[in-house]
């Protein structure tokens, strides 16, 4: 059994702990949080211990693995510690808003060779990992383009967008990481526009709410992601890769199959779902079976810190073309 | 060039005569209606000869094919004078809604030969063409189980209904037809419920509004359809078709692929087609093309009166099970 | 907490008892099964008890509530015993193979007014339940036709369907819960239909693989159920309810959304789910969450005994109007 | 009766001889080929006059309307004589490959105030102008995204594709049309990315196989466009407008409705239609009945030549951008 610890008590670390509760080979030790309250009543939900100091756990040789789910900038700091500690770790993303920073963290972390796992969700997805599988093993011949499109639901409090280090980094990076791991290879130049159509006091802090990004690759694939902070029918989430020998799609989800017909319209259905924990409720828990078969090293790390510092890196590369007009290389 | 008349300038002669007049191997030469403005009316259109008495075309050495657009209880008496003219014949559904009158035409139809067709336009819609072929070239194995849906958008007048010859005889009939088509094999078993759930006026002539029938064929494949004659959302058209090695669906058609996404619902498409003649507007041309093909002689009489004869002994079978509450067995 | 223990540690019983334990509710505190092996492994998973006699476990002041996952011809008793000894029980369908004797345990359980539910497990379908609560409310005004598609996915081995009581009681008795479920009125007319089509030995003990059933209620409202042990696309679970304002209809559900466009078809999706372990998974959730909540008397038990007797029923009566060729008025 | 000449008796010129061939409001009263023998036997269909030289029929008074169905670079000379012999012109895109002549031509058009529609056919495809009146009406409330779809069977022949004027301006200029229609505000910002993933050698002729395309206009209405000129699964052309009340999706159409369901797959459809002509049927039939409704003075001319102009432009700065590497501003 591996014994985990959760730092950080709120929505993402609370998903973090079900699953692993309810994981045959790992067990729920501690959780950390600087608000003990929390930290209790997430504790007590499994049997576990609470603290309010990350570094108690991080420092406790019973922890074997470590789930870094806090603010992103303590993201570094605790990675690097844990790390040192031995211990495994799946870091939410992003590794961190400043680029330079995550870099020297990726290198440091790669210097000790550290077991570190970045958590881009979606890869685990179901359909999402049919449909690179499919690409990879050649279904639809060579690969051509990847049409990505990403639109919430709603925005996030301004409060929280005001510190999200904006919509590239914040939103975003999760289609840039989906386009990197679809197109199987890197994009060499990233062109993005992005305007403020649904909210312009975000002009405030210098933030959008539609952006449409375009990319290629060296030989030539192209990759196109659109976004929107409010799609008013609800988590429009879709993929697709056209190739020389065919198409994969992946459509949305549904929460239920019914399907309505009357007088009005027909093959109404309800509106998608709500957000990325329902929809992504399943990729949560392959995230962590993932994670928990590469700690006891029965598979190698599915998604590196250097995934997470490219998809920075795009990130960056989309907010600079954007504030400037122009298209941007990827160093 | 085959010279072909129209007999009846109703609603379906026009439909026949307009398919005439754009097909490169045929040619609308007269219309013949007791009401002779209408005749004059739809002849005028395709530069036709119009007449009153449908005898004068049937009698008319220039005339090589005719087309029996008529009201019900006239299609035996045109259908033989024609025969014994040595027409080549398309005559409108029903044969007749007496049996045994219907059974006598085809009895004397057959003994002479005659090259006579009946209008089960549905089986040259593309779609019911491909279950059909795919069925019969085996893609699904053994057929086991048909199912059709065949909803009318609303009512036809009660003027109308009161001389249909009932629910099965009417509306239901085409569904027969399909239905022993797509088996390939007869029924032999009928069972049929009738309810009057949304006009309980029609008890006063012993008419339906809502039927579900099921039979069988002697080798034990099984048959469901259901009818309605006000389906609000448009006319349902469906068709399955369940075997061994697998299942062919006919879903229904839509005018336009528009699909509209808002906060109250996705997916939303307009209702269904209006009805027959917008949904069977290319079955109708590819019934006239198949008619026109078999007068020239280059295939054989896709639908035949004995087809057409049984059509209306399973409806008359069903309209016994409704009235008895008994199965009924096809003699 | 509600304190449960799970009777038969077989395939259903595992699901159960996996439910029990995540649902914060309730503990799972015992297992019995004659095989002790089984009862220990289940009971081991989640640290309770496993006992090999199930009245030992009726009998224990320290159960509140009694899952009967049982063969058959054992609910009849334990579903006895345990009401008397005041818990509340789940019981698998069906109640009884045999009609006289579950009428008889119905009488009893209702007489001491005995909290017993019956696991009519897609009832708590979230497609299922959306769709009965959208007739009952109205949404497609009066209810006209309820179509039922059921299909497995292949047939159970020869010894269990040896033993099953049929295709009726086993397999078609889901849908007639359903039927009755979805038309709010019990049927007074069956009729069904029944092949064997797959398995010519299934003639050995008088049992079918291919079945259609009509049926009508008192007001006229119609429902057919069609039927198959072996639908090679996979497991085909549909539900169709027809109103004088619409139609709702419930497709297929889908373990991924993914599409594949190739030259030679589009739109191509992988085959249905594979059985009603994972088509339900959901359902059985739910339907541990509303015994739970009916066990706590926060609501009032969703599915009774007389629920159990009914489908019985109608499978009986289907069995004899196959039997017979004549339709079978329920008495 | 409008008297309408078709010039140039190939694939376009047939479809739009056969479209006036059946409208009731217009005759086809003359077809101009050079190849003598491919207008007689086009105008030989309908009982039409056949000559070689285009110039006769532009000067004969007793025709009403022209349509221009050449070789691109014929149409400036023929579009501008008709119009001086105050003919009503119906010219097939593009005006011309040269971005300054087609401007020239439009000016001089524009002076005469000349009664000139181009071909954009897309914009009477009935789901297409569905979704543009829907944009147009405010049902998704503000309009912030466009997202086209316009994949191609296949390549045509390499001799074509020569003197085609390169894929922009030969394939993409439909969907610069359908962008600026359905944006309903000029783009000022186009950046383009080109591959040759599918046949190198045109490189030969600095032509492309596979483009992306985004586009922002004034007020931050971002638009997207992939292309490819083979689509192994058939003709794929897909609308989608995302705005603040919702999204409308234009979907592909199918040429029948029929679903496989086998062990291997599900919901197999056949491959999309063939190509344009095909696709596209009844969009060049409402096309004829828009011109000949516009010749006959009951409406406004729908596409203008400014209309073919600016897609021209749009094409020019995107193939600009391409070459470049950079966004390229529309002057």
């Amino acid at each position: 059994m591996l014994k985990i610890a959760v730092i950080g008590a709120g929505r993402i670390g609370k998903i973090h702990a079900a699953n692993i509760a309810t994981h045959p080979q790992a067990t729920l030790v501690a959780v950390a949080d600087p608000f003990i309250n929390s930290a209790n009543a997430l504790a007590d939900l499994y049997g576990a211990e609470a603290v309010s100091d990350p570094l108690e756990l991080i420092n406790d040789a019973d922890v074997d693995a470590v789930i870094i789910a806090t603010p992103t900038d303590t993201h570094v700091d605790l990675m690097l510690a844990a790390a040192r500690q031995g211990k495994k770790v799946l870091c939410e993303k992003p590794v961190d808003l400043d680029l330079k920073r995550a870099a020297d963290a990726c290198r440091q972390l790669e210097e000790i060779n550290a077991p570190v796992m970045v958590a881009f969700n979606r890869r685990f997805d179901p359909s999402a990992s049919e449909l690179q599988q499919a690409i990879a093993s050649g279904d639809i011949g060579d690969l051509h383009q990847v049409v990505i499109t990403s639109r919430d639901p709603d925005f996030a409090p301004m409060d929280y967008l005001r510190h999200s280090g904006g919509i590239f980094s914040d939103m975003v990076i999760h289609d840039f990481d989906m386009a990197r791991w679809l197109l199987g290879e890197e994009p060499v130049e990233v062109y993005a526009s992005a305007s403020r159509l649904l909210k312009p006091e975000l002009a405030e802090f210098n933030d959008y709410d539609t952006v449409m990004v375009q990319m290629t690759t060296a030989s030539g694939r192209q990759c196109h992601i659109n976004c929107s902070r409010r799609a008013v029918y609800g988590y429009d989430q879709r993929l697709e890769a056209f190739g020389s020998a065919g198409m994969l799609l992946n459509n949305n989800q549904r929460a239920n199959s019914v399907r309505r017909y009357t007088a009005a319209a027909t093959e109404v259905q309800a509106p998608l779902e709500a957000f990325f924990l329902e929809r992504y409720e399943q990729a949560y828990r392959l995230e962590m079976d993932a994670f928990i078969q590469a700690a006891l090293g029965k598979c190698a790390i599915p998604v590196t810190p250097f995934d997470g510092l490219m998809a920075l890196k795009l990130a960056e590369c989309a907010a600079r073309s954007a504030a400037s007009g122009r298209p941007v290389s990827v160093d």
